[in-house]
């Protein structure tokens, strides 16, 4: 199964697993710029004064590898486009550095029925993301609302929230891996 | 107790409120430029196309407005300089709006020694970040590692991970407001 078929909650399954297709390259550059803007912390925006935060050197803002996790959430094969982040159980276990080449892993973990909506499921799903050598600079566990095929709804009636247009998420390299079962 | 005696876990309450000083303008240029380069959906990116996403029109990204809420933090009072994310409950109850006025309000929920390091204590908090017409942005739970006064450590061993210098925390318009109490 090639990511492009993964579109809508229909498509979901538990155990499902993407990996994003590229690596984020972090530079110091950026997380000085990102940091400028929205965390001035001096461990985010000065080489030298951050030998002495507790960071022990330039470290880029925890929000700033959530935005960069994101870029890499659109290069999964996972359908961003369908779907809209609910609620976030969200932790930086290391700071991301200079250098880092960071990379997606997430893992659908469960799926059932929206109560109220029929057009739509609740999907859990963790995801993490590492740099190079395997150091895990973002964990996360959450909760997802992902929009079903319109085109199998069993009504006519329209939602009063149609989904994206399903192009925008196909990534340019599918890299969805069936989990291993058992 | 003005928001500049506030910098270490020491002083910190449970009960004590901040609120940012200024509000944080939102600009659809902002809500487009942060998602073409970290979440291109549609419904972030083009004004006219976003009408039929899930957004009914151009909203920010949810990472977007965690970033602006991080830029209201170091204008609350709240001693960011001095502290360390560490879990967070993340949840975007409505999409940030090109105009919106974005203004953060956070309360101390909880605080505790950290049981393994002595230099530190772990601070509960809930914050908001809502619009000018009260509407919620963005809600959190988390908890923060706290660094302690260093001047009032009983000890003369010197941390590993000292914390930064307390300077660049400190609010140009403290507005630290002591909660109700009772």
């Amino acid at each position: 199964m090639t990511a492009s078929t993964v579109q809508w909650f229909d498509d979901i399954e538990v155990g499902d697993r993407f990996e994003s297709a590229t690596a984020y390259r972090v530079t110091e550059e950026e997380i000085r710029e990102f940091a400028r803007r929205y965390d001035p912390h001096p461990g985010h925006i000065d080489p030298v004064t951050a030998q002495a935060t507790v960071f022990g050197g330039l470290a880029a803002s925890g929000w700033h590898t959530s935005a960069m996790t994101m870029k890499l959430f659109w290069e999964s094969g996972f359908p961003v486009g369908h779907s809209v982040g609910a609620d976030m159980d969200l932790q930086w276990p290391t700071p991301t550095r200079p250098g880092d080449e960071l990379t997606l892993v997430l893992e659908i973990t469960d799926k059932r029925e929206s109560r109220s909506k029929p057009d739509r499921g609740v999907v859990t799903m963790q995801w993490g993301t590492r740099n190079q050598d395997g150091e895990w600079r973002q964990r996360c566990r959450c909760t997802v609302v992902m929009f079903k095929d319109p085109a199998k709804a069993g009504t006519p009636t329209t939602p009063a929230a149609p989904a994206v247009p399903a192009t925008p998420a196909t990534p340019a390299q599918p890299r969805r891996k069936p989990a291993p079962r058992g």
